[in-house]
């Protein structure tokens, strides 16, 4: 457990968050761990991220799940060479628009034919307890 | 970074990811870190979800982030007292249902007067690389 001195959280209505599968994914990259977690790491760097911890786990005989717990709230990808495909979800609470810089910087190098995304529609709901 | 011997995914073509933002929440239960991450620590075994790491961040001068990284993928929170708000997100990857009873126990303890949901729609977009 780690604590920090300042709050960087705002409001998590002005949060953004992105989820989606990016299939059909050629190439080396997805099979290799560590350099998958440096890449995401450099894009969260370069974004002015606040890395919290990074923890990642190897799956046998493949895929994995790494994770970046940011100031800014977390990243997080699952991976399945078997299916040439990657789970993908940054929220962040910085801005509206905040993810997307990084997620678009991601796709670019991992360059997958499609993507199946979770499209946000947001929905609101009273409960009745 | 750890290793299993097993592959417990299936593919994400099957996986259920609940991410919502739960507000008006009452009780102390909301500013309790610890009690918040062991209350989610024993619903994700009573739904005999696989625990490989457990990572938590406290914010000063409040608020917190808990992470599970799971066999079936990851659980996230992120509290927000100021706002009597939290942030929650559970991706499993075992079936089209699998996160529900999860979701629905936590809900019952934390009891929120109101659910924004990031309700999903799956979109396939083809990348133009």
């Amino acid at each position: 457990m780690t604590q920090t001195q300042t709050t960087p959280f705002q409001s998590p209505a002005i949060g953004q968050e992105i989820s989606c599968v990016m299939t059909k994914i050629d190439g080396s990259l997805l099979s290799d761990n560590k350099k998958l977690n440096l890449v995401l790491k450099n894009i969260l760097k370069e974004e002015k991220f606040g890395i919290l911890a990074n923890t990642m786990h190897e799956f046998s005989p493949h895929g994995c799940t790494i994770f970046f717990l940011l100031s800014e709230s977390h990243l997080a990808i699952h991976t399945y060479p078997e299916h040439n495909s990657l789970y993908f979800s940054l929220y962040s609470c910085r801005g509206p628009k905040d993810a997307e810089a990084s997620f678009n910087k991601f796709k670019k190098i991992l360059s997958p034919k499609e993507i199946l995304f979770f499209k946000k529609q947001k929905v609101r709901v009273a409960v009745k307890n």
